[in-house]
């Protein structure tokens, strides 16, 4: 077993000495622009094979399917306390178009039927959500070299979520970092490095391939239902991965990245120069699909007893045409 | 090979001879409550065995994923011509939040990073769709004897669509039935008698079980697809499955039927006493799982040329707290 | 001048001894159902005369135009902090259809004019408002006996907002009880009883009179600006009128009742056995237009300086058929 | 009288003459940027002064009250066929949040109070509407030279509607063309020139004075109401103003010009090179506030009756802070 990696935590300075020159150095050395064509659309969902999928669902001997997603509903984890600006996010609100109680009252009866119907307003980005490619530009340009004019008030002409509509389908693998290095959850601005994501993959015994959806768990989402609280979460500090596990991926070659966080990456941020600096090379530069507050507790029991840490994972965004971003409930079957 | 069955077709008026004496003996009849223990909010998806998901599963060959969802946007099904009363459903209104229209101009690096961001407005049974088991209502009741007053304007209390979150995963059945009876597709007022639905059983060499996802094909949405027009497809005339089919799946115990129409059954109903009779039955008594609008187009091409009707079909709901419906992206793996 | 009226503050228990059988006998002797017809569904804006307009054009002596109304934004008093249950109402949600920073990028040019749009998600309780006489109800109705259930997920088929859009037009009334009592705001929990109208009524030299457009200012709502926190107002203890000023108001036969609070009587109410008890007789019972949540502060101050405290007063409901209330930007015109 | 001017169809091409070149001397002729401070943001109507109110109050002599507005509902004049490609608009989308169905059903009651909520989703230009200044730019700009940029994503930080809230009161004038040329309503592309408008002034015996809401009918929202069928309203041919008329305008000193149309001006338009080259100009280069889809029926009734086509006009708009327009119930007062 190796030994454990050094941690890194931003919320001391030391941590945070990344520089807007790391950044444009890795946006050149990480870019996939033109990879899959020049008119490509999804990224490195390309990097999922047939037969990647078919291996996938070899996976599944026991016949156990778990949601990694939140329930939406006024619950979820906008409208608390931040110290980010807001974003115009807010939970979602539902509402009812005909109810039981009106056909309880007998005013359905015209119809000859008593149903009932109901609609949503919300945020796409506002629970368990896949972002889209359209969702984070670097410059003036969004993924594949694509104009970032192209995502207007009437949404995104290019990388929208609807490309993917056949995709999010494949080997999920779950890298448990809270559980290998023994807690229950990390602490905000605990840096994932990629020693630690080695180290996890030796902990559980599970390597991360070509074309595979890696989940990483932080158990930040665990800690807010917990506390009963989501203050913080949306934009306040946070464990997530470092700027370098860019590279990590990018060698590896994940088809997409997830976490049970609201950002993906360590929060503070490793520098002060930008904003979540991980996103602007992983969407814009790399093409890499993210998915974010993923609630990953049940699956982490699960593995944790059975000892496999891989799976069938499905979770379809909703194709909304121009989306640059989608809510889904994602499965890990076993 | 079975001889062809006979046709039944409700645009003639000797078809429709349905009465509320047949509705209320088929309720009792076909009644599910309390077979799964008095407090049970999902109907039929408890016929989902862990087996039968791992089955399903050894049905992933090629590696090919197909989604059987429309996309959502100004181009759906709502807002077209009817004869039916509007039940206020629109199609889905997609707004953005912050948009590379506003990166370009420079008025979001304030933030440090160029993201954008949107949202939706969206009737919950406007495009492909599951129906919750609050949906239909019969009498004052909805599954399992619940009061229909527990569907209050504030959402379903019981039955909400959250309760299928892990649910939606097993082996699908496509039977292709216009196809089957040589036709791109069928006619409005068209019965799928359950002879029609043996025959096609047959033709296909596929026999559905108990737990299935059964698919049946009308090529409605092809249709209208082909027209450009969604003219008369919500709430107008359209084939569909006859009354009488729902002996036919209660007695096969599958899990869930989906069609490609409007809402699943024939129209003009068979019956002036009551609108969408099959659906009184359906949804509340037996707790059937029903999906509408889904597009069969891709996967009758496909099965037709491999031969197999048979995949996994994976089509989580989101899991939207107290929703009668959800919107869903199905995916057939194959 | 009076001797200043004593004060009752329901905070203090020996204030809270209502109880159901007053408010019954209060419905029976202050019921208007039926005095303007039986199909009437504007109850006491009936009592504002051609001649009242006439007379209240004749205050505008001064041409200034004040707004009654606060902005409806991000900023407004729905989500901060309250000890009730919520009722589903948030702040207006305002999303932008086509901005100038589509324009700034070109991508508007070819329909070759550069224009905006906008759009609004908001519940019509949200802010400054126009209660419904469909907006509460007694028993199993609502005002001039109308059935209750004429109030459906479709919307109220009687006492819609719109019945009301060519009223909302004549004298107003300013009775600023804070000020009269030397106050800046008045505390929670503070009942404006019947002597304290009277007191203010002489304090300013002014009468209430039939038809007229009544506003009774606490100065709640520039406490909560004051202090930049909305936290208890929604829902919270507040000053506001005692149960017995329905009589007050009967007699006065006011056209309609406005204040500068959440729901306009006095909390904690005056009893436990109902909840927002004056409310049950005002609005159903009388047929009395209420108004919330307006903004009297500069009102207040222009009153004080040229002691006039009687104006035109202009405020139309936005005519939203079958609607419950109405957002609105009341003015007072000098 | 005088005889009656010329007519002028733009339906015929030698009426559509117009060039950019008439368009950019019109924009530098008729500029007010910087006329009113380099930060005003309500451009004309800061023509309106406290004696044109005084006097316009004295104008309610019968105590009548006339609403403009039509009613917000699903019969408003979106979503009918248009030649005009769409702008994202709908007609008004109203959801109960409480209904009196619920109460019936006793679920409200342990609230101990039965009331009813709702909510609106509505595009602020989808009816009887207010422009605001930021709903249309010129080149990189808007109104008096506010950046085009200042309109983003997060709504209008220059020249929002909410900062007209205490103006929209003063001296309402109807120039009824339709009426004043002997017709029920004027053809499709009648182009109401400025001998039209001084025709009618002398017909009608009004004039038009500095500071005056300017009402101008051409009978098109009673056409649509007559037919019953908006097909062709939002976005088709239309009657209204020929682009001269921004300078008789201009002259007279106008605060606001209201029509009963989708878009004010002539359609087709006079040129083919810009779409709307009279908004080209009267929004962002005169400050002009504008009005479109209000309902003068009723109003031209009154006035041809008793011969008085002046009025006490109140139509604030509602304070939506950023927005580029507002619905609104506007009243004439007589």
């Amino acid at each position: 077993m190796a030994a454990k990696p050094a941690i890194k935590n931003t919320t001391d300075a030391k941590h945070r000495k990344l520089t807007m020159k790391d950044i444009r150095a890795a946006a050149k050395r990480l870019s996939n622009w033109g990879r899959w064509g020049k008119n490509d659309e999804i990224g490195t969902l390309n990097l999922v094979s047939a037969q990647n999928i078919i291996e996938a669902a070899q996976l599944v001997r026991r016949g156990k399917v778990m949601s990694l997603g939140l329930n939406y509903d006024q619950y979820g984890p906008q409208g608390a306390k931040s110290k980010y600006p807001s974003l115009g996010r807010f939970n979602p609100i539902h509402c009812m178009l005909r109810t039981g109680t009106d056909a309880y009252s007998g005013v359905l009866d015209k119809r000859k039927i008593r149903g009932t119907d109901d609609l949503i307003i919300m945020p796409l980005q506002c629970g368990t959500q896949w972002d889209g490619l359209g969702h984070i530009l670097y410059g003036d340009h969004m993924y594949n070299g694509f104009d970032c004019r192209t995502v207007t008030s009437a949404g995104a002409e290019k990388g929208g979520i609807e490309n993917t509509k056949e995709k999010m389908v494949g080997r999920g693998v779950l890298l448990d970092v809270a559980k290998a290095l023994g807690k229950r959850w990390l602490p905000d601005g605990f840096a994932i490095t990629n020693a630690i994501l080695d180290f996890t993959e030796k902990k559980q015994g599970v390597k991360v391939k070509r074309g595979d959806y890696l989940l990483v768990r932080t158990g930040h989402v665990e800690r807010c239902l917990a506390k009963k609280s989501w203050d913080g979460y949306s934009g306040g500090d946070a464990p997530g991965l470092a700027f370098e596990t860019l590279d990590w991926l990018h060698t590896k070659e994940v088809a997409a990245i997830v976490t049970d966080t609201w950002g993906v990456e360590v929060r503070p941020n490793e520098t002060s120069e930008a904003n979540q600096p991980w996103h602007w090379i992983a969407i814009p530069m790399m093409g890499l699909t993210v998915g974010e507050i993923f609630n990953l507790g049940e699956l982490s029991k699960d593995c944790a007893a059975d000892k496999r840490y891989e799976f069938l994972f499905v979770a379809p965004a909703l194709p909304i045409t121009g989306a640059v971003g989608s809510p889904v409930n994602p499965l890990a079957i076993k």
